[in-house]
């Protein structure tokens, strides 16, 4: 499995602006092959940072994500809203269990 | 590595008394030896709805702060937010890279 966690920032006066756009992403997002868990969260105490939460079957799952036209959307909207400091890491898993 | 994702779920009435105790259990978990990443975020989609996304060195990292006192205060509290819905995997990670 591939998890996947980190931030974006999403400027606060842009952040009614990224909502839908957001929510298109992670709702075609959910509908993929191999999606395990995709969430988007408004981060707690820094407004405008976005918590990024994503598990994938394998890498292949992850691959056609990146490259669909959803996620190509969402990615080519970024500039305008201003999207930045992307720190994304991925991690490549062996097991899960419930906590 | 030891990655953890998944949600909890706070009613909507509860989340300005639930915003303090998560920023005080956030704050003291990332002074943790071996906390590499712990954020909560209130999920775009879904009110009340808390993304969370953490990553440790291993799997006593985690277990110490399971058992830390902060982390006590903030599991003691949930009740009575009437926190509900736990669901949090926990992987087991070998390697990461940036995305």
């Amino acid at each position: 499995m591939i998890v996947l966690t980190g931030t974006i920032r999403i400027p606060a006066d842009k952040l009614d602006q990224a909502r839908p756009l957001m929510k298109a992403v992670i709702e075609e997002t959910r509908k993929e092959d191999g999606c395990l868990f995709y969430s988007f969260g408004e981060d707690v105490l820094q407004p405008g940072l976005i918590v990024i939460a994503e598990a994938w079957r394998d890498e292949a799952a992850l691959g056609a994500h990146l490259g669909s036209p959803h996620f190509t959307a969402w990615r080519e909207a970024n500039s305008g809203l201003g999207v930045s400091d992307r720190q994304l890491t991925v991690y490549e898993a062996v097991s899960s269990k419930p906590l």
